[in-house]
């Protein structure tokens, strides 16, 4: 993205790229689940190939960033949690309640995998990770991770899953947040504390 | 996978599934970084479409699993990190030195961004979280997650990075692990402490 968009601009791109990103995500869950035969694996594949070159008549040389549209709205749409055209992401919402309380609800299926039928470890921290820096973000102003801690109390199902986070204090530009991860029975099956740092309040 | 794969028939699988992953990683990658026209963006996304359409004629219900072949060899190819079918995988390749001290060598692009031109802090999490856990890990018997802290000390750039973790002390099955992320200079970027549990030696 070299010139800003305009928000008339920004909403197109989110239409045109959005449902895009959404069919690549049904096939990354269908390239693991698949059974089809050779014949029909080649020719998904060449369909694939077809694609990506379409894609690629224009590409940005560099990762995507987080540009911001003229009216400075940013687009963080390459983020692995919460980018709408990064098909990685799955994607993360992030709700807030008036009391600050920051709430996803997702539902993860076979490509976050890592146990049997178990969300991967790895992947809990993830979603933490983000979910409890969004306590100490502020728009356009993201906050990075400086400690994070874990503590797994139960396995984690794929399937519908609630990720919760809170903010305990605040010193310094530093956010000492709170969180954890909800089954569907409202069991905590990860629980976890970060501190987050804004690097512009570190005066 | 119903019945278990013969050792030929799970590499004749692997031979025809892992060029797709692979093609589909590309996929994900363009489809971030891509400034096609909205003209071009609706005819790859037919195109794939229709290749899921092929790949879901004959489709496992749930997620993959990990199988075993007929000679008790495990297929994780459906999980996150370390999936042959798993787009979302980097994919991780563990190597253990005769120490057991165990390193993956990697090169993350756009798909795991956060911060712009940086990983994303709860990728590092993720990243560590299975190299550390693979300390631990014994062929079929994998080790689950107890505790897991991260320190994150410097930036983390996207493009190669190095993944290391060695066990410090084991007692009742549980493995007391370390680890950290190097940047291409050598500098750590993040440190890690985890604590993995093997149910079966829990004694």
């Amino acid at each position: 993205m070299n010139q800003p968009l305009t928000p008339q601009e920004a909403q197109h791109a989110e239409e045109t790229f959005g449902p895009l990103t959404e069919s690549v995500r049904t096939l990354v869950d269908v390239t693991i689940r698949s059974r089809a035969d050779d014949a029909d694996v080649r020719r998904a594949r060449a369909l694939i190939e077809e694609a990506t070159t379409l894609l690629s008549t224009r590409l940005d040389p560099g990762p995507f960033g987080v540009p911001t549209t003229t009216e400075g709205r940013p687009m963080p749409w390459g983020n692995v949690l919460i980018g709408l055209r990064n098909a990685i992401a799955p994607p993360l919402k992030i709700q807030r309640d008036e009391n600050d309380r920051v709430t996803a609800e997702l539902t993860l299926g076979a490509p976050y995998e890592g146990p049997p039928g178990l969300v991967h470890g790895g992947v809990c921290a993830m979603l933490l990770d983000h979910v409890l820096s969004a306590t100490a973000h502020r728009p356009g102003d993201p906050a990075f991770t400086g400690t994070l801690t874990l503590r797994y109390v139960a396995p984690t199902p794929l399937g519908r899953l609630r990720v919760q986070a809170w903010m305990d204090h605040a010193e310094r530009g530093k956010t000492f947040a709170a969180g954890h991860i909800l089954d569907p029975e409202g069991t905590v099956t990860v629980e976890a504390q970060g501190v987050f740092i804004r690097p512009k309040d570190r005066a």
